[in-house]
């Protein structure tokens, strides 16, 4: 694999593309971030045979490049990980949009492809921590606020808490809320007491409001481990019935992870928290962090394909 | 349900079951202790149909009956639940052998066939908590001990720490260590970079040590939702190895155990902990706790069916 740059890059095109472990979202823009085409399908990389991406790739946006053959392409997520298409080693925080574009990884000098790099960190106790992905949407995040520092929550699989300063990811910490509620909502004994998850009636989020704040409060005094059997021995003595107890559950976790992200960033008021997800997702994480006194606001839609846009810029890759 | 007490029940042979969710283990004494018999089979609750139990019972047990008339039967486990063969209520701590044998259930007032209720608590915070088969253990150790308090800590799927004084047990917690590392081990993404669950060899405990006192120290902090994801980071920047994963794993939750337990004892030196499980399990936990600078003492063997002839004895059930 070389990195060797292009001789030909600027262009006028962007076709960015959000490649992820179970999708596959992709938009061509303008340079001023104009969409002309947009499209997303469910070719995760655990869809995608280990030599199928290029097959791939060609399906979906060949049409789209000959169409439009001044084009550049840039590749965020998985699709960048050892299980991807092709490896973008991870880069070492602090890292901002210069170093971004000084890490973009061109495997095949004669077109304008290029992978993002994920971004690693050290942890005090030595421990690494990796995103790949997340950090794209962190720096379109950033573009879209005009801001230069704060700390920024991308909800999840596996939750990440990036604090930005001087226009840098400086560091950040991974949870694994999201995979952790999935494996007890369907798998644990918690699962017997509650509604199947396929069958589970598709209810409104502010009728489950009150259960989730309900273990958001449960999750503060840190004892996760033990408060999780709660949910089945308050189901058992019905005080905690099974359609709210999903909800409790995921309550329990995002309080749990709120707790240890205050613990790790070191203070009780991190000033406003970037929240970077969907509408409902960051609807829950603003009402899970006023239990902690804190305020969420949620940041920016779309945010990959903003920072994918920006570190076009950021590297001069558009005419 | 009635709860009569057979009109004869002084008998000179106990049959003592231990049937919980995934296996049934008897043992048929003489008052003093003295083994007659002896069976253990996969006839968990779970794998035996809601009307099923009596079946069961009359082929595992029926000859036994047959060659020793004169026997009484106490069953304890989750056979008592509401999914096992007739429900014996939970009985409130804090209670000893008087209450324990007080709250037989005697389903049946033509047999001498008795079963054992399951314990529960309440938390500060409201939440109740339940043990059924634990508490047998709990009153076999503190019989073979002469021991009349201190805090018996019973590892597993739901690890139980309970606090006896007074020959009674006052209040316990669960954790849901076992579940917990079952589901991460077998089914999470950090399954993905451990051997497989099925094919690792079958190392002695002493090499595993290392990797399980490591994961241990790591859990000190109390993050655990986050430190669980340096178990796959720092397998990926080759701090783990794939073979040491999964001991780091137990590790990191046994830790988050005791620290919780810890906080919820309210005291950082609670004095000896009296451990009841097998020698593996046992010797883990010692040195887990060893690392919390505790000590750790293995209780007994066989606890269930000293308990359960206890529990017979306080009832006068015995000849």
């Amino acid at each position: 694999m070389t990195t060797t740059f292009p001789t030909t890059t600027a262009a006028r095109h962007l076709l960015a593309l959000d490649w992820g472990t179970s999708s596959l979202r992709a938009r061509l823009m303008l340079a001023d971030g104009t969409v002309l085409r947009e499209a997303s399908s469910a070719d995760g990389i655990l869809s995608v045979p280990a030599q199928g991406f290029e097959t791939v790739f060609e399906q979906r946006f060949g049409d789209w490049l000959r169409e439009f053959p001044d084009t550049v392409v840039l590749a965020a997520g998985m699709v960048g990980s050892r299980q991807g298409w092709v490896e973008a080693p991870y880069l070492a925080c602090p890292a901002g949009f210069g170093e971004m574009a000084a890490g973009l990884v061109w495997p095949m000098p004669d077109r304008r492809l290029a992978f993002v790099p994920g971004l690693s960190t050290t942890h005090d106790d030595g421990a690494p921590d990796v995103m790949r992905g997340e950090e794209v949407q962190i720096f379109g995040a950033l573009d879209a606020l005009g801001a230069d520092e704060g700390v920024f929550v991308l909800p999840g699989t596996h939750s990440k808490w990036a604090h930005v300063a001087q226009h840098q990811v400086r560091r950040f910490h991974t949870f694994m809320t999201g995979e952790l509620y999935a494996l007890l909502r369907r798998q644990s004994i918690l699962a017997r007491a509650m509604p199947a998850d396929d069958t589970a009636p598709a209810v409104a989020w502010p009728a489950q409001r009150e259960a989730f704040l309900a273990g958001v409060q449960a999750a503060r005094d840190g004892v996760l481990l033990h408060k999780l059997f709660s949910v089945r021995a308050r189901g058992l003595f019905g005080q905690l019935s099974a359609d709210a107890q999903p909800d409790y559950l995921s309550g329990m976790l995002v309080g749990e992870e709120i707790l240890e992200a205050l613990s790790l960033l070191g203070t009780r008021d991190p000033g406003p928290i970037h929240l970077v997800c969907n509408a409902d997702l960051c609807d829950r994480y603003r009402g899970a962090l006023a239990v902690f006194g804190l305020q969420g606001v949620p940041a920016v839609d779309h945010a990959s394909f903003r920072g994918l846009l920006a570190i076009a810029h950021a590297r001069a890759l558009l005419a």
